[in-house]
């Protein structure tokens, strides 16, 4: 039973997320019913990281199991062709070994959380950034999120509803940078815990803004409370950018 | 009758065009309709370019005349207010005098044409960009691109509707860039003919998938024959960047 790597790219706005959900469309129930259009067989599409409703995947990677071999690029093109006129797009597909696992095999996801500081609404972002009135101090952002990099105890920037057993995560970038009308957030960790890289960014809007300094981020970390939070940044502006595997098992994308 | 230069956003995707037209909605019509809910007074809105249906703008300007005097960030806020949710925001907003005009006072018109050359479909970039499914020679494109600078009898990239009352125009930059994994024409003029730089970018991508040379496009602009154009380009991936002014009209944006 060959098993295939897929690396997917979609907009999260029309969907509830990710995962397969009874209160509507989902990026993973669209693949499989497309998947299955063509290969005739019920098919389980496992994605490595389970994005939330309205946020978006420019590099989400994703394995699934087919019955019959087919060819990766033929699996790839008949699940575009399946998929239309879906806002999703399977960008790669390749065999891998049976003992790969999209989520498990992970060593580092890549998440960007993009921000467009301006008091005019969004016309051609919208639904892609969130708009935040006032002019961000990018430099403060940048130097308070270094303060969350490293092993920590993640509670405060924690859902309530997240899953985990541990809320103990190693964050090992948080960049800062402003890139013409746009303030980027670039995170990198192994693994995220819900909500993390929204609650963070939602916070690092707080420093932006000049109502928290660096400090307030290190002692919000510290208290491992969720009610030390910032407000949760909204789901429009986040992308999960690239999902990375050792290289026995998957070539860098 | 003061006078008020704007600077325009819109995602020109679910628009008949800028111009005001019987058979659907209109950037111009939406821009007029949301100035007179506050203003009280019927108005004409003068845009820089008559951007065709699906084509989008990051700055296009444009002017309106107003009986009574407003504060320009009022009338900037006013209308995004009113333009709701149409993806159209105004993005700036300044008194002018009363011989400016958006259009024939404009020095310079910039525009960029976003391709992306991929096989897999287009889910973030759908409706914003020209998916070509091979690989695009950029270099080959660029230096072809340079066989249309200066002045020159554009008939060959000038569409058949085309109002104006001479075909020479002349070009004052093209430049063929690769952004990731876009291909990015942009392109400046005092202005430009009908579905000129469509036309353009049509004929580059055929340098580009090998089919035409270098010479192939100064020939097709030496013939002076529409029909010697390549396929013109969709209008998805055109947006007007900017439009200049002499300094003492405007400040530059």
């Amino acid at each position: 039973m060959p098993r295939y790597r897929l690396i997917i790219e979609y907009d999260g706005g029309p969907f509830v997320g990710w995962q397969r959900q009874a209160n509507g469309a989902s990026v993973q129930g669209a693949l499989e019913a497309a998947i299955a259009a063509f290969a005739h067989e019920a098919v389980t599409v496992k994605g490595a990281g389970r994005t939330d409703a309205g946020v978006h995947a420019s590099g989400q990677a994703a394995h699934v199991d087919l019955t019959k071999p087919i060819r990766p690029d033929k699996l790839r093109d008949a699940a575009n062709a399946h998929l239309r006129p879906a806002p999703i797009a399977v960008l790669e597909a390749e065999e891998v070994a049976d003992d790969f696992d999209a989520r498990f095999s992970a060593i580092r996801r890549h998440y960007v959380y993009r921000i467009v500081d301006r008091r005019p609404p969004l016309a051609l972002m919208a639904g892609r950034a969130w708009r935040v009135p006032k002019r961000l101090d990018v430099e403060a952002m940048d130097a308070a999120g270094k303060r969350l990099l490293g092993r920590h105890d993640f509670t405060t920037f924690r859902s309530a509803a997240c899953q985990a057993l541990s809320p103990v995560k190693t964050l090992d970038r948080l960049d800062v940078l402003r890139e013409g009308e746009s303030v980027l957030i670039f995170t990198d960790a192994r693994s995220f815990l819900h909500n993390q890289v929204r609650s963070i960014a939602g916070s690092l809007v707080e420093v932006g803004l000049g109502r928290w300094s660096a400090d307030d981020m290190g002692d919000a970390l510290a208290r491992a409370d969720r009610a030390a939070c910032g407000p949760v940044a909204p789901p429009d502006g986040l992308t999960l950018v690239r999902v990375d595997y050792p290289e026995a098992e998957s070539p860098p994308v």
